[in-house]
């Protein structure tokens, strides 16, 4: 049986011209490998609004497996998030100019709620694919962090069988000419996550025997 | 006339068990751009003896750019250098185990050389194309600020008109996969030497009428 | 009425004699500053030994306020952390040699808990007194988020008005002398703890008409 | 025979409010250790007029060590400079509005002069005393490695025998209470060039009979 994997990206902000969220899982839309098709989405920049696109995106595609990625300026490896909290506290405003401070995403819901991708085995592999790769253990407090704890209470709420979680990448190199940042190309960002939608996908296969689906 | 870029790169140090420099500079050896063909050559992580290699490689190849290129481990971006000095300082053996502190390079010899190569010019033509790569005004006191010495003293003493400098590139990404630390990937890194070799053999075209040989 | 804030300190760890946060609790202890007494007391770095020990201090001292303060090597800011989380997840062993993977601290238990510190507000006031700070969005998943838990935890448990929090810190000058790594002086947080104690201690009034206790 | 110990620090630059070069070496004025007398002047930050300011104060206090400090924001340790090259290349104006690019400081003059204090014996003597402190090889291109250079011209074309060299710190905490930079403390610093200026007039007594002077 033929897996899903929905990935989604973002549009740039903070004054970048591009995000490599949204360059790098755009180039793996539409991929076939080991029966699982990888299918992408973006999404904006936005509080909220960003949430409901992914909803509307998972409805229509029915995956089994959501991994929401972004661009974690400054960090040299591919980080799978392994926690989503109930916060927004935004130092720069999104693209819809929304700055929010210390508010709660959703009320009478968790503080956080855990990434139910399996985070080790993905860092794991993608190490032995020579990817540098290692387990975040924040996911900030803006955007990508509302995004993936808003996919995580979409799961648990519809008590859906879909695994999700977050990924955050570093920049590409032409977003580092001038700044003196780390980065990694688009040719290993594409082969980490590629590799993090197998894992995923392939990882639930092994452990359960049936997947329950919103569809 | 058809002009020769001798690059070297060296065997791996550090309990590291690959070098950047030789990785990247082997994969341009015997490619010839516009006119200019590309020769590569290893050198050994010891101090004297690197730049004994190293004069044999010229005296053999007869190049007009001479461009030695080494690993610095932790930097994000290519980083042509500006100066040598004349001091070996080393905080862990060489290959060979030396570990000479604070002793000239050479007696009775100017305590710094200038790289001859555009250094300016090869930062923007990188940038240009998408490298992340930045001037450096420091190669260590380790056998890469040796090597570039040894270089531009042979240089000056011959009366040659080769070129000749130094560029230190960033870690492979398959030495980083469990440190946290920057690195680039073997594409961008022979893009990169290639922009700088095309450079620096281009610029010395432009610049002078005829080019004096050691050959 | 006089209030009562518990600092607490680990012993040293990862190959360190000293611990800059014992060595700063400790300053601090018996103080008594607009009528705020500190009270200061040493955990073992020992996934739950540290808890134990916690716990008995409480139920001696009866505190107001608890904040509980560990070492951060590599952050130049004292940071308030915002967030304790579930888990344990040590890449060292504690000092009793124990290392656990991915094990829950507590079943039945909440993923996260906030800090019920005034973490903006010590933010803002340590910066006023030229104090380098910022909230911090992780604890690590080694002994410092595990006390932080433990201690969030009892208090929710316990139904006890507390406030509770866990306050990361830099490395002493000291300990940095031969490594690359940013420190702050002992008098810089000693001032900042005891900033931090009276703004807990003070905000705690300000918000509340009364406060049960455990006592 | 006492000895004297000029130390300079800069004026403001690049959107500061104060120089930690300053606010140190002012708070050693006047002070006499072990015979050692140290004097403090203000230097501008601007090209030239800065190597005038000093030549005027080492002609006037005839010291027989001269330490010019410098703010270097973004390192963790004191950094006693090791050279000084013959080139300015600056990225943001001085405060006189200059902004050379790759202009040699002197003509018919060497690329660089090496420090004449015992930097290795200055760090040795800061660790000693848990202070963070460790040799660079560039003070950069900008006003700071002008002045060090300036210097050192100035010594050996006067054939003074002056010991002279240049001090690069860390920033003072209240300069990074918003950024996520290191700093150190005023009284580390203080006492960091205190044992510099006393160390560098010592040794000085060590290794030679008899000292000539410019007065």
């Amino acid at each position: 049986m033929k897996k899903k994997v929905l990935l989604t990206g973002f549009d740039p902000f903070g004054g970048e011209s591009i995000n490599p969220s949204w360059e790098t899982v755009k180039q793996l839309h539409g991929e076939t490998i080991n029966e699982i098709l990888i299918i992408a989405e973006q999404v904006p920049t936005v509080f909220h609004q960003s949430a409901l696109v992914l909803k509307k995106a998972i409805q229509q595609h029915c995956p089994d497996v959501v991994i929401c990625v972004g661009q974690a300026g400054g960090r040299p490896h591919i980080t799978p998030e392994r926690i989503a909290i109930n916060i927004d506290d935004a130092r720069i405003p999104d693209n819809d100019g929304q700055k929010p401070i210390d508010e709660q995403i959703s009320d009478h819901a968790p503080n956080a709620y855990w990434s139910s991708l399996p985070i080790k085995r993905i860092v794991k592999q993608m190490r032995e694919h020579g990817i540098p790769a290692s387990i975040s253990n924040s996911a900030g407090t803006f955007v990508c962090n509302h995004l993936f704890y808003q996919l995580m209470h979409f799961i648990d709420r519809s008590q859906s069988m879909i695994k999700g979680g977050f990924i955050h990448i570093p920049f590409l190199p032409e977003q580092t000419t001038d700044k003196n940042e780390p980065s990694l190309s688009l040719d290993i960002m594409i082969n980490g996550l590629r590799i993090a939608a197998v894992t995923a996908a392939s990882h639930d296969i092994d452990i359960r025997e049936s997947g329950g689906s919103l569809c």
